[in-house]
């Protein structure tokens, strides 16, 4: 896998439930905007607002809509080992590209063999050799980071099974290191604003929020690799700054398909306020022009 | 409610799935030793690493063997909401006295707003007037605190619905702030440390995790309410710090059953080390005297 993935928003009925109508809409949509693959259940799907059941009904939509298996990286690590190896599981018999695994997260401060075992065991549990697993190492959200010692040891044990890593720490060098550390390890940035100085480092691409709203240039800056389109995505990437991201997203999207309930959120987040709705409206408007 | 409950330790068996036969044991054993009642899926029960079906299991498993509903109070506080939704609804479909809820505890620096929509939907989509909600604010592990004015909102919002907290900041002063501001509500402090003058300030007890293994003491502590009371099960508390909690828990039991099972623990937590286990087991041992 390489290029420019999105974690897709996931579309809520009025009773908050997920929409797999709109979900499949979407996904076909970035994909022909010229995506690589798409990342759904992450942090900015609400992925782990979601119940286990939700999560594999969406995905069998995705799959019975003809979305192809190859291109699609689901988030499954959850805080019970069972949910993440059902999740895991699945996904690899359904030909998934790879899942993305965040480690258990609601115990703070585990040990590095912690995290190690919590990994293994989700592999052997959930027992395919097709299964391709991704790290997803976000500490300033989910608060348990990947050390760079349990990436070694699981490369070590589990050679071609754990493949790669989305770096959402936002730190430039950290996602460096693991180029240059772990050769063949694919390693994608968690925002767009890292991806060309990132890609001239040897990484993979990046797995990005705004790709939802910014599918085509975010790949053609991925394709191109110049300072110019970087500047381009980098613009409208900060049109985001200073609201709710997700919210934001959300906000964007219903603007663009005229359709006032992909607003909707789960809790704890919220739809954006009157007031940010309208600024980024005019931001928006603002960027694209008269 | 009032007095002294445990947040029952969870057993394995060797392949890591809970045993409710052992679960069964402890519960009834820890009631024997005049416990009020029991949380089972707390923090300290590895609640959160277990799936909602492994968790209705277990709490069948109780109820089948005559566990008296009126003395559970089971965590169902999930990162996503129809999850918290199910666990509640169950609890109070069979009888129990409350649940123990924690925010949505994935996304971080959320709005009080976004709080008290998380507990409101989750209470809305129980749709159980039997249902009583203690919230749980364990800022420390779940990095997202219930703040005094969520807590306002929602006595205004649910009276006789939302009727106590588990605080286990260990911040006496909240509690204290917490059992004066909100007449009758039921604070519980989360470690008999704070038990005596928590009650002194009209608190109305404690949930805490060496109540698995100092039941009898602490529930005459709470009885007595002496400071000789209280400096016993300090003395007894004391035996545990500088060693990682829950597998200490884990050991205690395994030597005073007899039952090495007892160790078993799911990852990202680890059994005790054998160093570590060697240094508790001479501290239980110099304690329980020759």
């Amino acid at each position: 896998m390489e290029g420019v993935l999105a974690p897709v928003l996931t579309p809520f009925d009025a009773d908050l439930s997920p929409d797999p109508e709109r979900f499949v809409r979407l996904c076909r949509s970035l994909l022909e905007e010229g995506l690589s693959g798409l990342a759904p259940f992450g942090t900015t799907s609400e992925g782990n607002s979601l119940s286990v059941d939700e999560r594999e009904r969406l995905l069998d939509a995705l799959l019975e809509a003809g979305i192809p298996p190859g291109r699609l990286l689901p988030g499954t690590g959850c805080t019970a080992l069972p949910d993440t190896v059902r999740l895991s599981r699945k996904a690899a018999r359904a030909g998934c590209a790879g899942v993305l695994m965040l480690p258990p997260f609601y115990y703070k401060g585990v040990s590095e063999e912690g995290l190690f075992r919590s990994f293994a065991r989700a592999i052997d549990g959930a027992g395919e050799p097709a299964l391709r697993v991704y790290l997803y190492h976000i500490p300033q959200v989910s608060q348990v980071g990947i050390p760079p010692r349990v990436i070694e040891r699981l490369l070590a044990a589990y050679p071609g099974v754990v493949v790669g890593i989305k770096d959402s720490s936002g730190d430039a060098a950290n996602a460096r290191a693991m180029v240059r550390a772990f050769p063949g390890f694919e390693v994608f940035v968690g925002s767009e604003k890292l991806l060309t100085p990132h890609l001239r480092d040897g990484g993979s691409g990046c797995i990005t929020a705004t790709a939802n709203v910014n599918a085509a240039a975010i790949a053609r800056a991925f394709r191109e690799r110049s300072d110019e389109r970087q500047r381009e995505i980098d613009a409208v990437r900060s049109l985001f700054e200073g609201f709710p991201l997700i919210a934001a997203l959300k906000e964007a999207l219903a603007l663009r398909t005229g359709d006032a309930g992909w607003r909707a959120i789960r809790p704890p987040l919220l739809e954006l306020s009157a007031e940010d709705r309208r600024r980024l409206q005019q931001a928006l408007k603002t960027a694209a022009g008269p």
